[in-house]
């Protein structure tokens, strides 16, 4: 078994206990033996089907902090509780997901039926959502509610919760799918809605979690994390739309969609920036339509207005500037760089 | 100006002064104009235009407690802090009565369309509800996070939520509009689902509320509290249903739909618990459907079988043996029965 999989393998372990001690509360409450079993479904569906890597990279960036060679170092308890935190980004992700799923009237989702299209389900998984994230609180209490740093996690999680929904609220009023209006598009915007409907969860939360947990608390340590996790979570998106747009299907796994689905990515907004009024004509009328022939011709546009290279020099210069900025910690607290390079190294260059 | 026309209207003014501070927050984040439009509008649509009853329950209470005669005798900042509780008590209603009409897929509500029935919202409505729910948490982390019980509101808020969502989920599961299964139906289940759907966020959260801030924080005196209220809160919700099914339209200001949208009410599991054999059978074939004939022959069953004297029984039994609690309460720590007689006036023997 490779390390990752062991990794895998061990944070996947906790949450069937989790899962037991949130059928406990409801069983607590007296409620029917049914709701128990519809919740549990809930859980099991929606919670641990995806990748896990911001619930895994908790723990990891846990270990590096607290100076441990490998998660098996860690006391059973003390696993327990970094795992826990972990899983409460994976709750607070399924909670966003199965909203996001029926928002934007998707098909499927990990390989099977969004969780709304699941017979008998419908409008009941928008309940199901705020018993995801209500789930979140229901843990850290029992786990954490003696610790000093509890109402910490809660401000984090609040606030976070927050972001990430304010940047949902932006990309759904200004790319509805069945909508195309590319005067609300802009690199600004765009810049927003990744930051805050995927980069504070996805980069920023593990991370702050983890120093908490640990004991690294300085505004001055959070701040130095969010200036490096921030803009590597904006360069994650900005890799994801470039290759939803010019990635392999057989490297990233799916045939790219953002194309049709009229998606306020950075490959069109890059485009809306440089595109002359012959070019900007033509994307009004080919993008966002669910039309191959029209995709093919938006895609001959991007490659014929260069955005392949211009991502290639981003990507340069923002890693450059991150690496730079990474050097230039400060670990006289007990932060630590190596964080941070942890998680440039599983963004930089991917092709999945 | 009558005492409780006052009140309501002291209570509306701190909204708007709310609404600019949530709004502060999004122009704090940097997000674009519309979207903080679109916020302001949710706000506004969905949060202030109730009876507010919950909400101006919490300052009640709290001018009870603390020995005022009058909230006019509170300072500015001091009635504006307990109204921000009751402002988050309505905002938490707002959340789950978005999420709800969607779910019930209703038509109107306080005498509008449904949120997601306006143009241009439909399933946009589910972030709208979440964001409801996240200005609860920038309200009180504004307004109380130097106050040692902050962790103590964070905690109760979370907890009542999650109950509410308990309630909901069997609500939802025993009683869909589509399918009528009186099988599915008990008077256990009712019990249940009114007491977590309704009673909790309803009748216990706004005294809890104000305990916490008029600093009677003993756990005894949380559970007299609890006590009173929770079979109150039951109590108010199976008048709700009886009125639904025999109050006067011209009392209670609407026509009762219990029967034809399929509700598991406290009439027609009364009704399963006496019902002969034929009566089940009539029950099965007319109850929950949109035929107003249908429902015309289940209600002359409801009469027949004397379901209104039952009620006045129950009524009576239940009024007084929430007295005798009342006058039992030991008010040695500042807890005050009064408190319990005032949310007990508004329920005992109302017709609307
Ligand atoms: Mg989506
Ligand atoms: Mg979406
Ligand atoms: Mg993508
Ligand atoms: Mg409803
Ligand atoms: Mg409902
Ligand atoms: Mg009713």
């Amino acid at each position: 078994m490779s390390d990752k999989v062991a990794a895998r393998s061990k944070f996947l372990s906790v949450f069937s206990d989790l899962v037991q001690e949130l059928q406990d509360v409801l069983k607590g409450y007296g409620i029917a033996a049914d709701a128990i079993a519809w919740f549990t479904r809930n859980l099991e569906y929606n919670t641990p089907g995806g990748k896990l890597n911001r619930g895994i990279s908790v723990v990891d960036t846990y270990v590096i902090l607290k100076g441990y060679k490998s998660f098996n170092e860690l006391s059973v308890e003390e696993y327990k509780k970094v795992a826990i935190l972990g899983w409460c980004i994976e709750l607070l992700q399924a909670y966003f997901l199965v909203a996001d799923d029926m928002m934007d009237a998707s098909i499927t989702r990990r390989g099977q039926p969004c969780w709304y299209r699941v017979e008998g389900v419908k409008d009941i998984a928008i309940n199901d959502a705020f018993m995801l994230e209500g789930a979140i609180y229901i843990l850290l209490k029992k786990y954490f509610r003696n610790d000093a740093y509890y109402v910490d996690l809660m401000d984090l999680f609040h606030e976070v919760t927050f972001q990430t929904e304010c940047g949902q609220l932006l990309d759904l009023i200004t790319a509805p799918e069945d909508h195309v209006d590319l005067d609300k598009f802009s690199l600004e915007k765009h810049s927003f809605i990744v930051i805050f409907k995927t980069a504070y969860y996805s980069f920023y939360l593990p991370v702050a979690l983890a120093m908490f947990m640990a004991g690294i608390t300085d505004a001055k340590d959070l701040k130095q994390a969010e200036d490096v996790l921030i803009p590597l979570g904006e360069y994650f998106q900005i890799q994801d739309d470039y290759l939803d747009c010019f990635g392999k299907p057989e490297d990233i796994g799916k045939i790219g969609t953002d194309i049709q689905d009229n998606k306020c990515s950075w490959v069109v907004n890059t485009a809306l920036k440089l595109a002359t009024p012959e070019q900007r004509a033509s994307l009004d009328e080919n993008y966002g339509r669910k039309d191959s022939a029209k995709e093919a011709t938006v895609k001959a546009m991007f490659n014929e207005m260069g955005i392949d290279k211009i991502y290639h020099d981003y990507e340069e210069q923002v890693v450059g500037q991150l690496k730079e900025k990474i050097a230039k910690i400060d670990e006289t607290r007990g932060f630590k760089g190596e964080v941070l390079t942890a998680f440039l190294n599983k963004v930089y260059k991917r092709t999945k």
